[in-house]
């Protein structure tokens, strides 16, 4: 028995190694050869991608449409690799991290993410290929942003090879999950606030939670910001904050569902800063402000409106869940992080519980609520049956059904998050050749990056000193000669 | 007498006190709130928002027309955000602040600003409803820019609860004045010279005059950048720089206009880079570029062409614009600001003089030249009357007629910057608790944020000597050591 | 014969004196004026800018048009400016002078584009005047990003006055060969893997080669990076990655080659990024990324597409395209860049032989062979004609032929690289007042920029120790202090 547990001790408590020389080159490659191979097997152009389009391209209707994709595609993306990327430099050490592993596993996430979703949305009955096009590869933006999400409670904690596997899985669980809301389900939700905030968050901190360190103290010299790696993650903060009405509005309804979209987002984002500008001042001595809230919770506001923005919900209305959101998750970052990670166990590196998941989670809320008081009055009857898709087999539907699916959908996004995260995150225990840092190492960049060799902002001032003495003999003797002289 | 004075002095000069911790929240929850309820009681969706749009959604220009807003919307968007946000983190400690609170400003502003540009332009006569479309939301990011270039003059002077009132009232200001210019006159102003630029800009410098500051030599030593925060500062330059041919095409007239307006503007800034460059070389000994004048006089172009770049100035014309406004510019920055803040006492930061009130009464004059210059043979009949938009009551002006409004319009921009100013700046000087820094404060996020502990570009070497004793005796101990053996 | 050589060594040889005062101002002022006057002879307004454009506006296609290029203009923008000068930003201490004479010579060379380009493509047979529009911009954007490529061989190592003679030479090149590939031998090369990669590369190597320093080591201490240049260069590295789909489709054909050129694009860089990281880690100790091959090798796809987006490569073709590239790219930093500079005497600051010269030749060639393999099978009759402008005068050219053509092109944009490069290398080593930097002050901002006064990141040990002695006698007396108690 003791030998057993000494067994499984060994076992699951290997000394950690971060060599990744030979595992995250072989995942590179196999899953990049994969993906050409499962490309060349299924994937095609799209009608209006393809070179027949000339033959048949009639109507112009869809030209227009299809540069407006475009378009608003480019928004997006910027959202996934400057936006995202940038918002997790803040840390000192681990800028290169930040930003360079989000920049892997979204190229890596997107071609995975259009063969899933294809395979779900976009193939074709006749042939049995996914045809792409520009709309394919928004979608795939969006299914992505789901793993950077899971990323950012995992940040300076895990290996870029277990976030190529978090995003392996991380990607088929949206794709399925979306499939069940949006399509099984009939759900409303063109932002995303449960099938991209609410799975994403949960997903990452299920994994957290599996993954937990116990020593991560033994890192917290390295766990916080510098001057500039604050400045640096404001770059990601504006880019998420003003692409967001694009994010919320790509794909919902051409036409007045769209501005619509866009009006409710922005207005939403703009509350939330105010009240997240209130609350952290309130909370601090002589009302200091947080740059961990600014460049955090003045995004929650679009968080929420992923699902209403849509709606009718109303410019006053949006706003009032824009200020809602601030409150909530600037009060997050200051009492429930450190409450989770003290009692429950989940580190949460960048605080995505407050960012996204539960404002992600009232977001579904609120569209529940609003899809199932939306009346004819209010939308017109032609209004009510586009907003709501209410066409084909679920003309029969009422909103007040709606309002039940939504919350059915919000529920599925949860137990695929929590689920999904629970069953990765043993996955990502096994004993393998994982390649993470050991608990004294975590939010280095140099345990995966060769480093400049600079002095500037290494924290721990007695690092500078050895340095001085190793490198610099020249100092000492001028300070020799100084005493010397006195 | 004495006794009066004494009170006087008590009453005026009381020792500055920047806690923010009440009056910052209760700022913001007080004015969100306010928000929340006018909103409720005067907004609505637009048509084209509005679900009952796909009611009579006949005509497709609307459509198309609407998608065109929307991006030409982001690009303005990134310009406020980005492009203000980050050109104000050139100070070395005051980066958090730059970006930090033109983030709230802009925020704040943007909701007010749709309330009071919507009761001027927007108001439904038939249910007294302001009705609001992303057409609404450029205008609102044109007001805002008003009161951020405001900023620029004050930045590090002043406190996030003294800008909250500054743009409270500097929207307010905006809006009456544009109504005045735009409508009552019927001026062109597209891009906004007389009514963004020279009204933000004596704005501000007439509160900068009133606030004056006469020890703020004593914060000088914060005054100046550090390297990493001059190419920060280049991100706000570049991003202004490439989408100001959109600020200034954004709401010119759809089709010629738009086009026009943004070739000239691109032109005209294309050229104050090249004389920026010289003068700024010309100048200094060696020849030696200096930051600020590249990070602000190469934008001077745009300013300038805020107004003309609509008409047919031809693209010559603007070429020269932009050559001369470099070159005013750059030698704004060399003589006419140390001479301001000397002789006239008015401390300008970021030296909003010469790059928006110069440039902007430049435009102004420039606008109204090229409108009483404009001609049949050049325009055509059609295209002069839509250009200057000659329609229903204005049927029957004449060019020469325009021009004379258009420099009208130039003088009520000026009125109304130093007017407003002058009251604004008269009631941030109530002695209330507006929490701003004392004058050895100043440039120093110190006071309003919580910053990280880092050694790294803490400029005066004095403070770092002191915490190598203070924390790190270790190196002192390496020190004695290399002295005992010599 | 001594004395000749004497003579010829001090006539070649003179010591560097990098004073820029007049020379740069004198260039920026000509040329500046050169400008106006050449656009005041020659360049107006197209019809869709131009005032009259309301009396014949009748098809609205036009329209629609026009405003997508202008909003695919402010991407390719981005790239130029934001892309490039970021890119450029990754050495210690020459930020100013990568992101700062990025812009100046995009300024210029815009200018200059609009010009050349237009005297070969825009010129009106009637009245001989250029009619530029919107479009005309994106075209020259394309012809600066050639000057842009060339800079990054010479980063660090010219004065700005030696890269505006580049540009001023480059401009005109590569209008000259831009004019024989795509006009005269009717080659599609909508992304400019030849007429801008291959072009650019093989002109900036050739005159770095001329320009060869032998004692460039001298300045190795400041040829490398520090933790937050990197973070800098990341933001060019992003915004060229995510734009660069739009680059490939700017001036691609409208309707589907628009559609497929982005597709495309998209999916060579997303291969890219995972081989690269790959070939990175596996050629280093413990498998350590190399962030200058992350920053560049990421975007080889991009440029091996720029020929074969538009062509119906397919989605797996263009995924084993970028994935050879990301190989090649990183293999290019790891081996032939200091190869180069060993035994072929150049020097590459940015490796550009390795991101644009081998990716760009690659894509001429992946070009020729995706042509001469097309058929109407795949394209479909209608859609042949299309892709490869089989009409008028080459109604009758094959795919074969057209592959012919494609290699034929390639050749062309080599040999003006190569012979162009040569005679500006060999003008820009006349002894005249250059202003280019000495040997041991390569890559030093110090050099042209007044900088500020920052201890922070200076990086030999030693300059900050005589800083310390110098300035702050302070913490010597500390240190006395110290050792007076021991």
């Amino acid at each position: 028995m003791g030998n057993l547990a000494a067994c499984c001790r060994s076992f699951w408590c290997k000394p950690k190694n971060p060599d990744i020389r030979i595992s995250l080159p072989a995942v590179c490659f196999v899953w990049q050869i994969a993906m050409i191979i499962l490309f060349g097997l299924f994937v095609r152009y799209d009608d209006e991608s393809d070179a027949h389009w000339s033959e048949h391209k009639a109507i112009n209707y869809d030209t227009i449409n299809g540069l407006y994709n475009l378009f608003e595609h480019f928004d997006v993306h910027v959202m996934i690799f400057v936006g995202f990327g940038f918002l997790m430099t803040f840390l000192k050490r681990y800028s290169f991290g930040g930003v360079g592993f989000n920049f892997l596993i979204a190229a890596f996430g997107l071609q995975w993410a259009l063969l899933m979703q294809g395979w779900f949305h976009s193939l074709d009955p006749n042939d049995g290929l996914i045809k792409i096009g520009i709309e394919n590869i928004i979608n795939a933006d969006f299914c992505v942003a789901g793993c950077l999400i899971a990323y950012g409670a995992l940040l300076g904690k895990v290996s870029p090879v277990q976030l190529m596997v978090l995003t392996l899985f991380g990607i088929t669980l949206f794709a399925v999950e979306e499939y069940i809301i949006l399509n099984v389900l009939h759900v409303r939700d063109a932002g995303g606030s449960m099938v991209i905030h609410t799975f994403g968050a949960y997903y990452g901190l299920t994994i957290s939670w599996i993954l937990y360190r116990p020593k991560l103290d033994q890192s917290k010299n390295l766990s916080g910001s510098v001057y500039h790696s604050d400045v640096f993650a404001m770059i990601g903060t504006l880019f998420l904050w003003m692409y967001w009405p694009s994010f919320n509005s790509a794909i919902a309804d051409h036409g007045d569902g769209q501005h619509r979209a866009a009006i409710n987002t922005y207005l939403a984002l703009a509350a939330s800063v105010l009240t997240t500008f209130a609350i952290s001042s309130l909370s601090a001595k002589k009302g200091k402000l947080d740059m961990v809230h600014i460049q955090n919770a003045t995004l929650a506001g679009g968080v929420a409106m992923g699902t209403a923005a849509e709606f009718m919900i109303s410019p006053y209305g949006s706003l009032i869940v824009g200020f809602v959101c601030g409150i909530i998750s600037t009060f997050g970052y200051l009492v429930i992080t450190p409450f989770m990670e003290k009692y429950l166990k989940i580190q949460d590196t960048c605080g995505i519980h407050n960012l996204h998941a539960m404002p992600g989670v009232l977001g579904g809320v609120v569209g529940a609520i609003t899809a199932a008081t939306a009346s004819e009055s209010v939308y017109g009857h032609e209004g009510l049956v586009n907003t709501f898709d209410f066409e084909g087999n679920y003309a029969k539907r009422t909103p007040a059904t709606q309002g039940g699916f939504q919350a059915a959908g919000l529920c599925v996004a949860l137990a695929f998050g929590i689920v999904g995260g629970a069953i990765v995150g043993f996955i990502l225990r096994l004993p393998c050749c994982w390649g993470d840092p050991s608990d004294e190492n975590c939010f280095d960049d140099e345990v995966y990056w060769e480093l400049p060799e600079d002095e500037e902002s290494i924290p721990p001032i007695l690092e500078y000193s050895s340095h001085m003495v190793g490198k610099n003999t020249d100092m000492m003797s001028q300070s020799n000669f100084t005493v010397e002289q006195s």
